[in-house]
């Protein structure tokens, strides 16, 4: 067994299957014999030494995080900012390393993730201290440099496509006396890809979704609307799919413009496809309906893509080599080799490239009337929604996820007061 | 061949299993050698004699409808009233029905269609048409009366168990520093059916989902607020599932306390999980999201449930058969033999007895508290979920739902100015 413990922790919005990286991160270090430690709730347990021995988690329970969604050990929106501002904080967090004889860290995140581990393994340099910091990416909203996908996505992105696929068939059964408009909300804040796998949904000119809104285009409400007439004019009825980070030409978000104040001044939460129903309904007189998934659209493993989960546990394998290779500092990342047939492998990236940057989709993405997305886009798209893979159900009916028993480590250190 | 042609029709809102019940029609109805029409967009169709030849869809046609949602000849929201009231509809049926020899007629629907299907074997026989009227059951909200349950609800509470029980965890995960409550918003405008099914998603006490809003229950506001934080103090987290329907005390709807206008005095839409997310953020302070399925519940074929597929394809069958062998008005019914193992039957109905009655949750099916189901309940709806039924993905990832090459029957009548 080779000296000193791996911390993992996981960071942010959770997906599909970070949960999956997480296993195939186990199962890498138990057959390497490393001792794996996790944070409780990300970085805040780092920070206050909150850890869990998840060398002590069963085989079973191992196995059964790639199949449960979530994030078993808990996950943070905790930002560590640069190592000026936040040094007491980077400092904590080498003790709390040192105590437990901590010697490779991997973090399993996005781009602020990836910064935090850079600059901790900065730290560490600065203080002579050795440790391998690794970043491990994950997030549904696909926004990593350097990687030609982000785990989390693919998932994501075939609950979107399916989710759309069906509420389509639906409105156009009703679409004669009931809902001629329907508004989709998808996550993204600042990048359209979610949005975008709506449209793996049709194919066809009219086929659903007819709309698609995409925070990378500025939303002009009129053109919005009178598009929005014309395909119920065409086709009967009409499907949009909007990000929820879309913004008007002067940068004000839409889903700002609804959420005032009900009849009673209680605090209305919007949000754009409430907003862009409410439109819809007032300028055009359609009955209209929508949908928020939220959360929905970020945990339903029972729809996660082969892909996507392939990728997933790839990464975490790939973590644990490089990290007990000595890999400083680095992200392993997917490469595409190959659209038709898909073919992809891991390579390793410097932390440096991906920290804070943001990946937008391409202007070739997005077709030239705005609204929907083009042939480039459907043959990067969709290979990472392809494959099932179900999660075994039990004799109810319902999804047999696991909860696995978290033994804490003792405390080393006196309390943090962060 | 047996003279007389047998017209199908779909009514209300569909769901995920309606096509299977028409798939069932059809195979029967092909295995008896008697042509099927059906109405497209529902009675409708019927009333501007717009029929589709269904006895010339392909066998692969027929097949694959039994895996796709929606509505697959159109359904509509149209309410027949008295025969006093709407006697010139009723008569324009029988006038097409006569023009087309239709001897059977299937009415796919809840309630109202039950009613419809009813009356217009009223009518037949007051003017002394041959005519055999069948109800085929069909609602999400499982608010048939006689039937033990109905097609189209086990599909409808499998996605909601399984979407509670996966947003739980991401809700779960993200606690420590961020959104502390969730709310689910379920359908039911009457009947809390749909959102105690989300109570399959947990079974311990402190399992999501923590609080369940019936609408045979009156809401009240502080009672709510104050279960939320002392969930949110003991928990951690606190997972709510609304029905759509919840009334105050004095009868008014929840949902239409929100939905005002927003500060550009646009109408903001708005709902139950909306309205309870704005009242949990302003009272009690806490990080609040909310997800509104929306359509998808109703069409999430991918996650349809054994149980309920076997039942809408019976019902279907058993329809047919009835209406061949002159049992008129009349509904194929489920009757459950036994919880565990669960073993069913399908019998027949009056219409008399479910037209127009509405079922809500039993008594004894809510917990005392009013805020989360009992174990008979458990007993009840479990087996209604049980089993998958995946359609066939294709090699992009995406289910493979069929769109059935539809052919008008040529019309025999003046135009109906209805």
């Amino acid at each position: 067994m080779p000296a000193g413990t791996l911390l993992y922790a996981q960071s942010g919005g959770v997906t599909a299957v970070i949960n999956a990286t997480a296993s195939a991160v186990l199962q890498a270090a138990r057959a390497r014999k490393v001792r794996v430690l996790a944070a409780r709730n990300g970085i805040l347990g780092a920070l206050r030494e909150d850890l869990i021995d998840a060398s002590a988690l069963s085989a079973a329970e191992v196995k059964g995080l790639a199949h449960t969604p979530g994030g078993a050990f808990g996950s943070c929106r905790l930002k560590l900012k640069s190592l000026a501002d936040d040094r007491a904080k980077y400092e904590r967090l080498l003790e709390v390393f040192r105590a437990h004889d901590v010697r490779w860290f991997l973090y399993n995140g996005g781009n602020d993730s990836a910064d935090t581990a850079l600059k901790v393994s900065q730290l560490a340099a600065e203080f002579g201290y050795p440790l391998t910091c690794v970043g491990v990416p994950k997030t549904i909203d696909n926004d990593l440099a350097v990687t030609d996908c982000c785990p989390g996505f693919g998932s994501a992105a075939k609950y979107t496509a399916v989710s759309v696929r069906e509420c389509a068939l639906d409105v156009a059964a009703m679409a004669e006396t009931s809902t001629k408009v329907f508004v989709y909300e998808a996550m993204g804040r600042h990048a359209g890809w979610l949005a975008a796998a709506a449209g793996l949904a049709g194919e066809g000119k009219d086929d659903a979704p007819h709309i698609i809104l995409f925070p990378e285009r500025p939303f002009d409400e009129a053109d919005f609307l009178a598009r929005v007439d014309a395909v119920v004019k065409r086709v009967g009825w009409c499907v949009v799919v909007a990000s929820e980070g879309i913004r008007t030409a002067d940068g004000t978000f839409v889903a700002d413009a609804g959420g005032g104040k009900d009849s009673f001044g209680h605090t209305q939460l919007g949000g754009v496809a409430s907003h862009l129903a409410g439109r819809v309904k007032d300028a055009l007189g359609h009955k209209v309906h929508w949908a928020l998934p939220d959360y929905l659209q970020r945990s339903a493993r029972h729809l996660a893509s082969q892909t996507d989960l392939d990728q997933a546990m790839a990464v975490g394998r790939a973590a644990v080599e490089c990290a007990l290779a000595g890999q400083n500092a680095v992200m392993p990342v997917i490469v595409r080799d190959g659209d038709a047939p898909y073919r992809w492998h891991v390579d390793i990236a410097p932390l440096a490239r991906i920290a804070n940057h943001e990946k937008t989709m391409p202007k070739g993405f997005i077709r030239k009337d705005g609204y929907g997305i083009t042939a480039a886009a459907r043959r990067y798209l969709s290979p990472l929604v392809a494959g099932e893979a179900f999660p075994p159900f039990g004799r109810d009916g319902l999804p047999n996820y696991v909860t696995p028993v978290m033994t804490s480590v003792p405390r080393r250190l006196p309390a943090w007061r962060g």
